[in-house]
Order: C-alpha cells, then sequence, then structure tokens
C-alpha cells in the first residue's frame, strides 16, 4: 500500500488557544437554549428530499465494521473493550432436543458492549469543555444515571440525509496517509474541489485517511485506538463551523491527528466540536468499498443514513452507517 | 382507546400441517446452495431508486422503542432481560477533576443487552426447522461460538428498501387489536386496498396491531413478551410467500397472533417463515407517529432503512429502522 | 408461619439527630490515618485461633442465598438487577462435534452481576456520610473508575473469625418478623442471654430476621428489596459500637428496620455505621438450616469464614458465607 | 529469580492410553448413582474438626489473584476475558448531589466476568469424558441454560477442609519451575516428604510452580493463559486417585504442564481426572505470602476454606480461597 507521509506538526495549541476557539466558534444558544441537537438542525426537509434524489443507481454500502472480538480495543483505553457476543440459546441446543418442552427450536444471544468500541456516533454529551457541555449543559446531569441531557437518543430521527466522502490519501496519490498525518482546512477544500463535490450545509461529511484499512490489511490494529493516527487538524474546527455540516465522520478511532497538536490537552479538537460547535461525530467509519466505488464513478455524494440504538440517556452509540448511491 | 375485540382461532395446526407448509412453502435453493440472504434478494437496484424516490416531503421517523428499563422483558422469556446501560466515565467524575490527569473531559458508557429485547430483527439462523435452518443449513452451525451461517451481518447492507405500512386497526375502524386477534390474508389484501398502497415484491411490509400503543399508554407491558397478542395468522405464510416481500414487520412481541393456532407448536408461523420461507422479521417496532402521518397524508409507503449491527455471528441485531416520506 | 408482629416506630430521626451520632460514634482515625479495614481491625490472632476452636462438631453450612434469576432484585432499586449467567460453551456442542477442532470437550461460562445482588459483603466506600467516606476519606475517590480508598479487596484476608447468630423470631417465639418490626439494643441483648451466647469484641454478628424464608416460603420475594422489612432499629447504631464487634449481617436486604425510623434520610442507620463506625455489614444472608441446627444443639457460635473476591475498586462483594460447628 | 529448567516430556498419550485411564481410574457410582460431589465425599466431619485445629497461630492468607482488567485472560482462551467492573453510582454522583432526591449518598457497582477468569474452581460438569460427565451423566445436560448435573452451586458448603502445600520449586531449590516442567508423582511425594507433611485422604492439596509468581515479577502474563507452563504431569491422575484427596490446586492457569504429554487431547490430563476421577480443581491461585510462610515456620498444613458462589447451574466459580494456620 503507498503511504503519504506525515507531515510535522507544532504542539502548540495552549488552554488560552482553547479558550478563544470555544468562544469564537461557540454555537451555544443557535437553536433555543432547550436544544440538544446542534448541527443536526442544519438539515431540511428540503436537504432529505434532495439527499434521496442521489440514489441513481441502487447501490447500497454497509460503513459498520464488524463488532466482534477481533476489534480495534485492544489497548482499553477509558476501560473500553470489544463487543462480547455470547448466546442464550443454540441449534447445538436445539438438536439435542433440550428445547423441545418450550415446542420452538431456535438460537437466541446477547451482547455487552462499550458503545463507542466500534463504529460509532459520539453524543453531544459525550465531551465536556471546563464543567459544560453542549448548549451550556452543566457537565453534572451526565452521572452514573446516564446523561439528562445532550444524549443520542436525542437524535433518533435524524441521521439521513447527504453524505459526502472526502478521500483524502486517493486525492493526495495514496492509499493511505502516515500516522501523525495532519489533514488542512485547504487540502479538504482542495480535495473536494478535486472530487468534483461541493460541501453543503447539512451534509454528514465523511473524511478518508485509510489508516483502518491499512490496519485490516496488515492483521494488526497497533495503536488504532487512542495511539498516532492520521486526522484532521485543530484548525478544522473552523472548517467545520463555517461549512455548517451536519456531521462530521472519519475511519479512524477519534477523527482528530494524532500526536495532538497540544501538550496540555488530549484531543483538543474534541474540546472545541463537539461541546461548542455542537456537531456529531462519527468514529470507525470503514470505507473500503465506498471509496473504490466512488473513485470508479467519480460520485462522491450520496445517500447518508445510520440512524443510532436510542438508548435512553447513552451518550454514544453504535452504528451501521449505510450509504447509497 | 378503542378496541377491536378478538375473533376466534382454532389451535388446529398439527405437526403434519407444518411439515405440509414446510415443504409447500420452501425457498431452500432459489438463490443458490450458498444462499444466506434469504428474501432480501427480490431487492433489486431499480428497487432502491425507486424507493428512494418516495422521499417527497422529507419527513424522517425513527420506529425504535427505546431501549431501557422500562422496555418489555418482563417475563424473562429465553432468559432475556431489559438493556443494561452503564457508565464507564461521567460528568460528575469530570467537574470533580478525577479524570484531568488524562486532560480530556468526558462521558463514556457500555451495554449490556439481548440482541432481542427491543425493536429488532430476526436473523435467519434464529429460528430452526427440525435440525436445519434456512437453506437447509445444519441448524448445529449455530453453536456457542455463534451462527456460522444465517447470522444477521451477512444482511449488513441490504436493510434499505420500499417500505410499506398496513395499519390493521384503523382500517378496521379502531386503535388496537385485542389480544388473540388473528390478521388472515384478505383483511392484509384489503386493508392495503383500502389504504390504496400496493404490496410490490421486495418491500418491507411493517403490520400494525395498535398493541404496543395500548401498552405504552396503559403504562404497564403485561403479557406483550410471549404472551398473548393479536398478529398474524399461520395462513399468512402463504400470503407472505406468494407476494414475494422483503421482509415483514410488526409492532408486537412476535409478529404472529397468541395463543398460537397450536398446542403443538410454539409460534408455529416462525417455523415455517424463517427456516422455510427465508424472510428476515422484525419485531417490536414503534409505528405511532409513522401511522399517524400516513394516516392523515393517505401515503402509506416510504423509504425505509433500518441497518443492524454488523455483530459477527450473532442470530438478531437491535435496530432503530427509519421511514422516510 | 408464625408471624411476630411489628411494632410501630416514630419516624423521628432528623439530620440533626444523625449528625450527633455521626460525630459521637465516630471511629475515625482509630486505627490511624491509613486504615482502610475499620472495625474488621478488632479481630485478632487469638481470636482467630478461638474462633477456630468452635469447630466441634465438624459440620458445615452455606450461609449464601442462590445465585440466579429467581434472586430478589424485582424492583430494580439503584439499577440492580438478578444475576445473569451465560454459557460460553456446552455440553450440546461438546456432543455435537463442535469442539473438537481444539482436542476438549468442555463448558464454561460467564456472569454479569451487581456485586450488591444477593448474599454480599458491602464494603465501607459503600456509603457516604455528607462529602466523607470511612476514616474521612473524601467520597469522590469512588469515580467511575472505582474506589480508590475502602474498597473490598482491601479486606481480602479479614474476614473469617468467631461467628454469633442472633435468632430474633425463635427468641420470640416465632417464625419470623413482620415487615416494620424494629430490633432494639435489649433485645439483641435479651436474645443472646436467652441463648446463652455472648457478644465478644471482633465478633461477625448475624441478625436473622426469618424474612428471607417466608418470602420464600410464599415464592414471592414482594418488597424485599428496598421495600419494608424487619430490622435493626437506629438505636442499634450504639450497641454496635459499644460491643466493638467486626461485622454485622443479616438475612435481609438491608439490616435495618424499613419502613425507616427517618423522613429525611433512606436507610439512616446506614449513614452512621458504615461511614462513621467503619463497620462492614453482609446482608441477603441465607440462614434456615444453620439457624435449625442452632436450636437443636444450642450452640449459637461457629467458625465463620466468608471471602469476598478481590475485585479491585470495588464497593461490594457477592459471597457465599460457611459457617462450621 | 532462580529457576529451575524445564525437563523433556514425551507427547506420547494415544487415545488408547486416555481410555485406559479413564476405565482404570474411573470413581463413577462410588458414591451413588446421584453423586455430584465426586472426591469431596471424602471430607469426613472428624477432618473438619482436625482440619480447624491446624488454626494455631491466628494467620491467615488470601489466596485470590486481583480481580481486573490486569488480569491473565490476554489471548481469550474460549472467549474468556477479564473481568470488567463498573460503576452503578459513584461518590463523584453523591458529592455533586446527583442522589439526594433519594436521601442516600451511596456508591454502587457489578462486573461481567467469565467464571474462569481468574482464582477459581472449576466444577465436576467443566469437562466432558467423550459425551460424558462425572459419574456418567450426559454431557448434554449442560447447554445453553447451564449445567443440570454437577454444577459448582452443588458444592456451596463442601469447600473448607485441611489444605497442605506442596511447594514444588522451593523442594528443587528454586524460585519457579520453567514454562514446560512436568512434576512427577514421585516428585510430589518426594516434596511432602521434605516439608514434613502427610497428604491425607480429603486433603485439599495446592501445587506451587511458582509461574505465577515469575509473571507478576516480569509484569507481563505471557503464555500463562493456555500457553506453555509447568504443571503436573499426567501419571499424577494415579496420584490423584490413589491418595483420595479431595480437591487439587495450583497457581498456574491449568494445573497440568504444557506443551501437554500428547498431541491428541488437550489437556489430557483434565479428560481424565474431573469427569472420570470426579475431582474438583482449583486453579489461578496466588501463594506468595503463604508459600513464604510455610518455608519460615516449616508448616506446610492448614485450615483452608475457599467456597463458591452458589451460581446456579454454573460450570465454575471465582473463589478468594483462605489459609488460615
Amino acid at each position: 500500500m503507498r503511504k503519504i507521509p506525515r507531515n510535522e506538526l507544532k504542539q502548540d495549541i495552549t488552554l488560552a488557544t482553547l479558550e478563544a476557539a470555544a468562544q469564537r466558534l461557540s454555537n451555544w444558544g443557535n437553536w433555543g437554549p432547550d436544544d440538544e441537537l446542534g448541527t443536526l438542525n442544519y438539515i431540511t426537509p428540503a436537504d432529505l428530499v434532495a439527499a434521496a434524489a442521489l440514489v441513481r443507481k441502487g447501490k447500497s454500502f454497509s460503513l459498520g465494521l464488524d463488532f466482534n472480538q477481533e476489534g480495534p480495543q485492544l489497548t482499553g483505553w477509558g476501560g473500553r473493550f470489544n463487543p462480547i457476543h455470547v448466546m442464550l440459546a443454540t441449534g447445538t441446543d436445539a438438536v439435542a432436543g433440550r428445547q423441545d418442552e418450550g415446542k420452538l427450536r431456535y438460537a437466541d444471544d446477547m451482547v455487552s458492549m462499550p458503545l463507542q468500541c466500534g463504529t460509532q456516533w459520539d453524543a453531544l454529551g459525550h465531551i465536556f469543555y471546563g464543567e459544560k457541555m453542549w448548549n451550556g449543559y452543566d457537565a453534572r446531569l451526565v452521572d452514573s444515571a446516564g446523561a439528562k441531557k445532550n444524549s443520542i437518543d436525542k437524535t433518533r430521527a435524524k441521521m439521513i440525509g447527504r453524505g459526502v466522502l472526502l478521500d483524502i490519501p486517493r486525492f493526495l496519490g495514496g492509499d493511505y496517509l502516515e500516522d501523525g498525518y495532519g489533514i488542512s482546512n485547504s487540502e479538504l477544500d482542495a480535495c473536494a474541489k478535486a472530487q468534483g463535490v461541493e460541501i453543503r450545509r447539512g451534509d454528514f461529511v465523511i473524511v478518508r485517511t485509510g489508516q483502518m484499512e491499512q490496519r485490516l490489511a496488515q492483521k494488526d490494529w497497533g495503536t488504532y485506538a487512542a495511539g498516532p493516527a492520521p486526522g484532521l487538524r485543530f484548525e478544522t474546527c473552523e472548517w467545520i463551523r463555517e461549512k455548517q455540516i451536519a456531521a462530521i465522520c472519519a475511519d479512524t478511532w477519534g477523527c482528530e491527528v494524532r500526536p495532538n497538536e497540544s501538550t496540555v490537552a488530549f484531543q483538543p479538537w474534541h474540546w472545541i466540536v463537539i461541546p461548542m460547535i455542537g456537531i456529531t461525530m462519527g468514529e470507525i467509519f470503514y470505507l473500503k468499498e465506498l471509496a473504490e466505488d466512488c473513485a470508479a464513478d467519480k460520485v462522491y455524494e450520496f445517500l447518508f443514513c445510520a440512524p443510532p440504538l436510542p438508548i435512553t440517556g447513552a451518550v454514544g452509540s453504535p452504528i451501521n452507517p449505510m450509504a447509497v448511491k
């Protein structure tokens, strides 16, 4: 696989930088004091109709990584682990006659999983800035009983619209970006232009780095979870707010470049984009087939649909996003 | 709420009835010996394009019931339980300064849940007929390590198409069908005709009984899980196969009428439709707002999208189905 | 079964009462500023030798209630649930030949359970008084990552010593105490005297109310978890501290009488005994056979051994306590 | 640490060897056709009294390894994983005032864990020989609903008696046995003799290899779970049966030497000792302090108490075994 080598980034983002960005980019109150949807509000009914019209050849793609014990949660960051799928009833029981008293032969199962162990949405209640979360709600409204505000179930009917893929490594002539490669605002714009696709208000923007495919190819997740990764530079906070997109997604663990551009904040871009801008974030997207199809037909826009599980009070949700062209 | 009283059904389905139905209605081999998709194969690219064109006013509906401890798994049928949502990190920790060493303030969470505890897909590996499952695979291919065939992850990119709502209680002039009300083939046809909607090959057909809404209104699930319920009569096996629909869904625990029309089989309709016909089934759908909208605009068709979580080897998946008009 | 009718208790414990008790009964600092064991410190090596000498007839008793879905966690207080026991491998798999590639035929299993769903120890970190826990540690040292102080694993080698059963209903001439029956200090003393057993420093004192046996007999847990129950009156705080016992246990959900003697505090006795006195508490003990044996041989003392699972940072542990006579 | 180098073992145990051993060593029927306790039956009341008399200096030891994410389940053998301990309520919630409506400030927690992820008992239903388990019961009696026979809860009151430590590496002049070191019958006898301790009918025999301590010292579990390990040679099946001991325990993942002495069976010793001899096995015991104390005072016998959690139908149980001298 062809690697796009990393660029060298400064780690110069200070708490003052963050505070300035927080104030400058805040969308708090833009949709009223009771809002819990943030930039998903940008999507209009007309946008949905237009997005559906992008289904032209009737081809659907699953952007969900398999949920299993081979997933990327090796380091156990924050106590996360790979999904534990266990059977409650099996065909071996059935054939052994163990179920016949119940007059039904069946299999059944359960799962235990961190809501952000694989392909996922971050809810707006996932990240705090200081003592606050999106729209100024007190962070303490997320306690052991779940999130009273900004939980993922609030978005239950909103995760559909126009999707746009920005395939950065293909644009740059490679298969994947090296860990530590930071994507700039101008690259996002140039990539869109080269692909012939416009970024519009209310879009679900999906950024491909190729990192997941490279890891899958080498059969070793390595530092994928929480470690070095290609991703969006801090400056893209500005781009995201200005473009008024609905959501931002990537094929990496945390969307933003790592090592981060800061030594005082872990995931500094997260500090701003979720609690201050109010954008829902998608992570660990599987993009291989979609990207290949886009490269083949030169169409980088599509109907996107990724409904979260409406788990009451959850700050994230596993998903199987779909793109339909 | 206006109740449509139950009709009295005979419990006369014998093992011989079932065996005759199994042989007569089998779709095994129709899509080759290696098929694991069953009637989802009916959906064509042209169907997807046509389904997307049903998005006319840009209104989206979530058909997923909230996943929480207030769910319907009271009886614990088969060891099922309501979802257990637990926090791995909270805003109270964040504000107490407990996370500051990690330079990020955040919340995180996990869930433990039976895959069929709420709004859900049954995979083709969920129900067996004798020692076999869909397409003739040995039931023992579903063991404690999961399903080697007919698991839900195989359908990952297929759960999108034209949705049609059949609102039986509204058609019959009520709000909900009483437990034990069996819906016949002729009622399905008459309802569709009255609603001005045609059932087509490849459709996701969603049958509303009103039972869930009645239970939610009375704030007591009662016998919802595994107990008496309105639903499809056994004869609808024939209707389903003949119509060549892609999937069948309902707002009840198990789609079919209970008490069942048999004393020798629990859920006799399941014995046939999943393993022999090969149809994916959706259960515990929340239909209130969608049904009200359809009643208002007289449009009972829509784009339907309900991607399962691709849990490797799973025989079901929780979902948040979306309907878009 | 013969019921001992409830006595009528006042609900007159105020926050001022609690604060006075907290100050008067505090053992903070008694075993140094770094102590995390509380009254378990009372047990001396000589006590252990003496306790072992109580094994005279070689009869052992399990005081653990079965851990399964039939347990008492009906109300889901605090999100608790009955244990979920699930198989990871089965004999049906084995006999079906599904394991033979691994050259071993076996069964394996897992459990998901609240640590206080059944017979259990409360750790000293389980209950707070104001912003503090046992020995004055900040309550915020118990966060989503577990308890940094006063966790149950600290007691790993300490849960052995002299056990004494106080069988209150037998002493009062009945089989069980009615819900709401409050046991006083004088009753504890009179019961011990009637039984011919002395309460000594370092004892594990086990109080039988008969409530569990009554619930098991009626095959309905009813209000067992968090609802009305017989139990220790608030004044027994004083008795417990004065007697310098090592631990206090009962056959009820929460040891103390419910409805509580307060309307401003839930479980007011807990407020004092765990964080201020520093006593480890055992709950939901199954006492039937032990109590019958003690009644038969008139010996109410025994070797007691109830090692907790040393789960790092846990604030409780399921246990299977043993009494040996 | 001083290593005792491995000896070279043949891998010559065939299925015929196993079948001969199974027939020769079978204890099936010895305690009647309904027995589910196996060699635990050897323990008499007099044994309990004698065991308690071994408590001479009043010193207790916990033999349980910490249950946490740092445990030995790295390889995920059979889908096992390290314990997942999660909070249901925290002190940070309490201090933030989030619990005050409930009038109690507290912490609470839960765990999800394989029953054999750490220090544990194997139940007699854990291992099968052919289509049978201990005492000739059909292996299919262990299905997805648990074990109908030979489950760990049957032993609830039996796990107490005389414990004997056999400290093989100390006997051989080292700190630990190298992976692959096989312990023979004559070494067991010689070690006991050198230690001045007699192995008696009904004993809980605990074999120390030092492997766990070596792994803990190097802060890397390496192959501990399911990989190369020191342990008992296959021939010790004979020793175990002849000595009529009650249980056999070790500080390793699986008691027996690995690589195994067979290429046709994984854990061939398990094939015989559990289903045919009917002996309960303890694994992953933490022995450091106990072994040091025994070396210091030359007393290798003690009261042993390791009550399992009585999880209904379980084929294993996590434990915190205690030794008291």
